[in-house]
């Protein structure tokens, strides 16, 4: 399951050099994790609102190879490539016509009251049976 | 009573016009009400936490005369220009070397569990206390 | 011609509050108008990489009714309002599930060698004909 | 050289989670990235616009402990920890009241005319003499 979302380049997001500022590769890797979270039957929105779970970035370990810029369609390839007790691991990806931008390997933690905890058993579940093998 | 605060431009805040994006200056005011508000001993992070109030922005009219663009050390000036029994109003300007680069009216909402509410009466006190006349 | 496009709420984008921070509405109506130009057939990056002109933004005006929060999908509603020598003027609503979240009029300026330049007058044709009366 | 420079946190770079994004400890560390090149006579502005040179994150390492909320004073550290060729790394830290947020390692390139170059002599130099050993 690797879940593509399109990002069409908002003005904003570029800075003076003409291209899109590093920070945002992370906005829009969020972006396609909300995708994927969502097709996968567990929106993230759900997650918080319904179970009282939160999700925290532990880790970024983000590869920039080419530069976009304004109005360009990126896509985001998302994929979940290992899950653990407490925490999940995100494989990311932004392309412009084919060719890598940047590539991304970012750890989350589940939170409750503002404290690491277990992956419910139900929301694990699916969070595995979706993961890359 | 006038605030005055500093602000450094940041690389992310330019675009690939070489110059500060527009929304950055609705972020640049808040961080002079903010500073006003400290200033005069009421500190917004209190009304939230400790008083349990939350303003909302109602309104803006903002106008653009130049811009600035990165590493530009650029003055927020705030001021209250009038106190409601719900809402107030803040004057803000941004200046760079004494040149007016966007001026603001900004329009607030005082806000309890969501909904609109009278300020109380100590934080509408010293908010006319340092009002603009 | 009013432009309709859809944003979907970022994280990024709602603040402590819990709702959408004000700056971002100004990021969306950009996308609006981004949007809008393109379906006019005069796409703004064209504007700028093969026309040489820029726009600023000289004026916002707007007005904030309701919040919206994460993954609401919001639409944003565009028109052009009016068409001068050297500025026009959108006429932009956020809207939720047939909710008005915002309403602004903004007003840009066309750019070149950055001073105020007339409009083109085959873009300013273009932008007539799709003006609302 | 270890720089230290203060953010105090604004309202716009928290989200719903009541913390600060973690997409913006990127763009804080910019910052701190300029305050430090400012310190050792190399104004990033000046690297760009009087001798034609830019650079590029290449990759960044970013490990969160902690969260910080609005109006936090968060301390910024960096140091540059090597110089080669055509790329140095920096080292930087976020820390509150002394306890560290998150701590990164960022990779830039020097980059000319679009493409990675070799670090003139002069500004290579300076770089060295203020890296950490």
């Amino acid at each position: 399951m690797i879940d593509q979302t399109t990002i069409t380049v908002r003005y904003a997001e570029t800075d003076r050099m003409g291209v899109v500022y590093y920070a945002n590769y992370l906005v829009w890797f969020e972006v396609g994790r909300t995708s994927l979270l969502k097709k996968i039957g567990l929106p993230y929105r759900q997650i918080e609102e319904d179970h009282g779970y939160q999700t925290m970035v532990r880790e970024v370990k983000c590869t920039y190879s080419a530069p976009a810029t304004y109005d360009d369609d990126v896509i985001i390839e998302s994929s979940i490539s290992s899950v653990k007790n407490s925490s999940l691991v995100f494989d990311q990806k932004a392309l412009l016509n084919g060719k890598l931008l940047a590539e991304a390997k970012i750890v989350l933690v589940f939170v409750r009251d503002g404290k690491a905890t277990r992956i419910p058993d139900d929301i694990k579940g699916k969070l595995i049976a979706n993961a890359e093998r």
